[in-house]
């Protein structure tokens, strides 16, 4: 059944690797057919290039099991709670991509600082707040799910406007309208992460410049009527 | 019409993924016929794998659409301020480029700090002020050329030799005397930029150097008459 | 004799640069066979390109050369003083990773910031003291080898729990249940460093916003009823 | 004439793009044969790719040209100050490698951190003082030589053994025994000042690790009796 959503989520979990968004198998996507109620995700600890089809999970909006024969993803819950709360969202994406990851390990918000954040995210993508002991110890995929779901609702963010978070000491979970477009909202994150990253460095920015004399140097021995490198002239 | 001018303009729009400038859509590249007045720039939005010579759009000085389907990049109007006022450039590129943006969003000149720079920028290459509420929310895009050209002006910087800006909180635009040469100053900005980054990384290096006793027994583990290292002797 | 071993130990070795964490010949990886107390290795400063199965040298825990015609790597003795002391290891690889590395030369112990560190390192990778005078002029690739062993007894670190250590001033020795996995943790180990030193960078972020009216102008210009970016409507 | 040295000159500088030292034309290698007296480089601006065994020119070590009909690279006379001065030295690289250029913008010596260092360099890779207004007027590329010779004099650095120099504001030369050998201490200087940027990044280190309970979570997730991660069991 629904061949044509597993082969959705089957080709967007394949694009993880391609953007460079995982090392292993650290990383999972799930899109849901809302009619049906259906959710498909990748199955847990498979690679990448392994993945066939028949491997894709299918579970109801509870987590039961509906056709597949492996594991779901361990983070099926917090997938299935973002589903279950955020009405508009049809495909979901997690992953451990390096610079969006450092962001979330440094417990810190990432800021809108640019315009490339600024055309996929309406605000600051929030980092949430440290797990408490028993969520942790609890039902803890579940609970990772509605603590993301809380900030949201706390902090008064639309999931729709702001498409993805960071989860404290863990890594960035990612939204859209279906698994694709989740998917490029993931390679947005990791890139404005890197920028933002990046710009942090250049805070303190105090180097001196060159001397002038270097510098008329070296432009002119290139350009200009006395220009000398190359084979010109 | 002008078969060749959108050729060249379609081979330099493919050039910005081959280089490494661009993620998505982001980054658009245009060249004038100076004596037409006719500008080919890259449509808005579409993908460069997908780019056909007849996606190129033809416009006028004014933004009239002379020819193409397509609607423009969005970036049209910035491109025309450039080429209204500064008679000697042909080619413009702008691109979300990771490490010039970064500085873009750091509100920060690239300094000239090395001969690499030195060879293709004749000083720093200037971040803009950032834009008034009233240029944002009005004709965005020519304003952003407005606030460029005022910068090059108010700062007495010669166009010709400083090829590039950053504009706050944005990124860099580059310019040249075709679409090409443009391209290529955005390679050399996205260089400079990294290596400038980097130097500002070390401006407070206190880190200390090994011990003497280990650098003497790496090295000549390797080099001269006691040496153990490989298959040698 | 062993061709298994020998096979498993030159597939081994040459993932090493297949997963970049090696340039030229910087690196090296064993496994043993315990029930035979034979260890495979790769010959010293041998590119990973040219070897064959025949260059992998066998020696016993005494480090006695069973077979093979080169020299074995030079950190032999590392590997060995592992297999003597830690009964459930059986593969171990040495590299100069760049970014394990920096955290060697840095002197600093590889903290556990995120969970994608808590999947593979139950707690932080230690980092040795510096080694005496004696001990590097000594048999400097056994001394080292008990130091490593010294640091986890004395900071009651489990090395079936932590399987990588930093050697100061030097690098990364990673082991696992055989070759494949300590080249598995390797990988791990160069990705945590990464984060953690971006982590670092981010501490002491205190960068600004950009302004609300040009994250407005941007998010808007791609997204809602006013969009005007790309070829839609 | 010198159709072998012409070829090994070729190879040599066909490495620079491919071992990412260059962008564009921004390094050059050359080579002696010291019977002879005549050293083969590049010639000034031509393209890694287009280059031909032909273009290769062959000079005296006053700098007159013997063979070829391009112009030599621009850095020609720095090369022959060397050769004139450094008796054991066969091959000579400058290249604009982004982290050790970093270094040399940053006017900073690239000092022995670590064992990657020590296996290649015998102390720290010395930046020159800066370049008077005169030697940068005057003969420059030459003087740019003559600095360097003083700064190695001045130091009594033995450039046998410290095969590599970073030029304030500008990059770094580096030589060795012959092209090839040059270009591989190219590739390590590059290397080793990536490391050692990154390790100066952590000297401020003081971010917090995880909460123990999150660290049990996921290690136990995946280790030991109550695993859940993956297909197992």
């Amino acid at each position: 059944m629904l061949e044509d959503l597993k082969q959705t989520v089957l080709e967007a979990n394949k694009l993880l690797p391609a953007y460079g968004l995982v090392t292993f198998t650290w990383g999972n996507v799930s899109q849901i057919d809302r009619e049906k109620g259906i959710v498909a995700i990748k199955p847990s600890g498979v690679p990448y290039d392994e993945l066939k089809l028949d491997d894709i999970v299918l579970t109801d909006l509870d987590g039961n099991i509906v056709e597949g024969d492996l594991n779901p993803s361990s983070d099926l819950e917090t997938h299935l709670e973002f589903y279950r709360n955020w009405s508009n969202i049809g495909g979901v994406v997690h992953t451990h991509s390096q610079w969006a990851t450092s962001f979330a390990q440094a417990g810190l918000d990432l800021k809108a600082l640019g315009t490339t954040h600024a055309d996929y995210f309406y605000g600051a993508v929030p980092c949430t707040r440290k797990m408490t002991d028993e969520e942790i110890q609890g039902d803890y995929e579940l609970e990772t799910g509605k603590v993301i779901v809380e900030e949201f609702k706390t902090r008064g963010i639309d999931p729709d406007e702001v498409p993805a978070v960071l989860v404290h000491s863990h890594g960035p979970f990612v939204w859209g309208k279906d698994a694709k477009k989740a998917v490029e909202n993931s390679v947005v994150l990791e890139e404005v992460a890197k920028m933002n990253a990046t710009a942090t460095l250049l805070q303190n920015n105090q180097i001196d410049s060159m001397q002038q004399v270097l510098l008329d140097k070296h432009f002119k021995r290139k350009h200009g009527p006395n220009a000398y490198y190359g084979q010109g002239k």
